[in-house]
């Protein structure tokens, strides 16, 4: 990454910090991990397992934390706070309005906004964007290219809403949410009554509620509920393609990884882990804290704290000792089949 | 869910619909499940589990199967009718028509139409969608927001395209079908040529056939197939983010939940069920009402009425022994190094 | 398919083809495999595992290697190759052009060009596509409708941007791409910094790099990177519903099928092949021309030519054999408390 960044810029984001050394390097030209770094970058220890690196690294700049032991080299600066990945993620801010700076709020002269939606200050609609009736954006909310705002939809404050995203009738979305390219919000649920050998539709009526502070993934996909409301808790973080079905509850502050399925009417207490790809049957209850490994199949409830593993899932200690025994199954089969032959 | 519906719109739609009891209530302001309705509600009691919350609920109108045991409250009033279910959702259509009404016929300011495209009576062709060359829609089809249908591509009467849909040229859609936010019909076939140590593409010139009364849930992908087509099977249902490759044929009235995939030439037979994230394998054969468990590896052809689980994939009921026999591998190892040393 | 096309217009295609036998029929009607091919068909024999159908099929034209031993009916034209699937690529890349033309150069009257965009010769830009500021073309390339281009995007040459595609800011494509609808190019990446109880963003700043001839499927998403670049090798292709994490890279001429997951920071070597819905932990490496099976779960490193199945995933024969052991898990049980009750 080619950046530009002074000293002079940098070090008044991070008040804690304290300077060590001197560099004749006034301009930062990148940000790299400290192997990687070259002359004129800004490195970081943001993990102790890598502080072996330090000593060797030819970054310009490193931001370590306050207890780090060593002192820079000749023209290197060493800058030195409570937690450097929170002082790089100031610099990433700052950096990131730099190279991706907001677009000036308007309506792009290709935009299609209904007369009676509600557009707050300081928003942006982008080309080809959709804004439907009665529908309303909160102030300072970006919304890009190719999204729709169905009928009485609402989005809240400092929203930002990438391109292609459908947010359908009704919906209603959070302050500071960030919904990636593609996302789909308020879909129909999948729901059907069995009426002899077809399947008849169940109309979904109901609607997504999405707190505040949610970031949801590329092209992931959330169902309306049947009557009342799907719900994601205010911080939770969802990534790519992952999909939510009619009814479900999430609770506050979850991680959802990539490609996880949920399905309907699950409910999940606040702070739940769910690795990637993993799934979950419909009606359950997940606890307070719980942690999914990756491609765990849930088919039960899940306790508060549990830590969950495989399919069928089970204590991830258990199944991790499982897993080494079935190894161990082609030796056991031989053994068996030796002490039945010497009787 | 806030509705507002009154008792004489209600009752007309259930003909076969016997009242018992009486309420003040004119007008009912939400449907509800037996155990959070409130007064002015109505409910339902659509799965004899929940009889024993039918005397607690605080509805004001509840619909029941004729066999009901047992009376209103004071200030309540029961409707008895052959299937609840069905019942309900016809209330729930009539209800869907007055929530979400759809948009007048007529073709959107910002939408593209080709002038070869032939756009039947009773058509919405919505903001920002293309029509493209000698493209056909049927009487009374919606498409909404941000779809593209591609040249020669022809859609049915009276579908439901949602916003962000991809038909692309060529893709034959029936009568009634409805597809739901950011589904693409007719992508590329993934099938390459091993030419030394590159991967030559070969080339997708058939299609996709939808037929009528299929559902597709939001961004699931289906490819267009080599030489002929892609067929899916009239009344089958199709979940969200699932992918099906080329030439795969579905049979009628299928059920296939979210993130399932199906590899290339795939054949279903009718009524097949198949759980989430379930997988096959190419140039598998399933047979009729097949039923496959969620997260499921299919790598064989799959014998009518069959019910597999796991990966590989084996009958039900082995599977969930096999499960069960797993747990007491840490036992079973335990005891047979007793064995050995008592030996 | 029914295709029109003249033996003369055929046999020019296929430099290194020799005729053998006659046909009356001049014009092909249709391309089907052996079995199914009627007469006014051409046929093939990709696969010599199907050898035994050349003399029982009706097709008019047959494709046949070099060293087929056999001769044509009466009526019907033998046409041998050094690799007849390579004739029939050619044969099919000649038709898709009939079938499916390119647009004629140009920028749709509904789509939105920056002035400051760099658009080159013989591009064709499709309706209500937008393209930013400072993003840039290369010849013949042609974008299809609804997609986004961001700010400093650059596309390369002849390359085919189906509808709906959305290539973020500064992301980067190569010549020869082909993207199909509703891919993500440079979404934000999933990382967040643990503050208390709550999840900060970390910005990703970096981008993303696809190099020539890659071929990613519908509704696939890749992530940016968080400094520097998410990157994928020349000639790999990349199936339908992909998931690629932020800094990940991937090599050259690799196969991914649908549904794959891989997770932040894993690299792939070059060749390496992916089966449908595997998933890969953060992190990891992966050596050249590794093989991974369906729905496998990879959280180590995996070595150059492995070839691994399962979850946690074993080389390939372990797995099978254990897979057949763990069938006979209710009969070892059985004879083992047997053995027991024996003493």
């Amino acid at each position: 990454m080619n950046v530009s960044l002074t000293l002079d810029e940098v070090l008044p984001l991070i008040p804690d910090a304290v300077a060590e050394g001197s560099t004749s390097v006034t301009e930062i030209k990148g940000i790299s991990s400290l192997d990687t770094a070259r002359e004129e970058d800004l490195s970081f220890l943001g993990n102790s397992k890598y502080k072996s690196q330090v000593p060797l690294t030819s970054a310009s700049v490193v931001l370590l934390p306050e207890g780090y032991v060593g002192q820079p080299k000749g023209n290197q600066l060493f800058v030195r706070m409570k937690e450097p990945s929170r002082g790089l993620a100031e610099i990433c801010r700052f950096l990131e309005k730099r190279i991706s700076p907001s677009p000036a709020p308007g309506i792009h002269e290709t935009a299609f906004v209904h007369p009676d939606a509600n557009i707050a200050e300081g928003v942006f609609i982008g080309p080809f964007s959709f804004v439907g009736r009665n529908a309303s954006v909160g102030p300072n909310s970006e919304i890009s290219s190719h999204c729709h705002l169905g009928d009485h939809a609402q989005i809240g404050e400092s929203c930002r809403i990438h391109p292609g995203v459908k947010i359908l009738s009704r919906c209603l979305i959070g302050d500071r949410v960030i919904l990636n390219a593609g996302v789909v919000i308020g879909s129909e649920g999948y729901g059907f009554d069995q009426v002899g050998e077809s399947h008849e539709k169940v109309p979904h009526l109901g609607l997504v509620v999405i707190e505040e502070d949610v970031e949801i993934g590329a092209n992931t996909c959330i169902d309306r509920a049947r009557f009342e409301e799907t719900r994601i808790g205010a911080g939770t973080k969802i990534d790519n393609l992952v999909q939510i079905g009619h009814n479900v509850k999430i609770g506050k502050g979850c991680l959802i990884v990539a490609q996880v399925g949920i399905s309907g009417s699950v409910q999940f207490e606040d702070h739940v882990v769910v690795g990637g790809q993993a799934g979950f049957a419909g009606h359950l209850k997940v606890g307070k804290g719980a942690k999914i490994a990756g491609q765990a199949g849930i088919t039960k409830d899940v306790e508060a704290g549990a830590f969950l593993k495989g399919n069928p899932a089970l204590p991830f200690q258990l199944a991790q000792r499982i897993s080494v025994l079935q190894r161990k199954l082609p030796e056991l089969f031989n053994r068996f089949a030796e002490e039945a032959g010497n009787k």
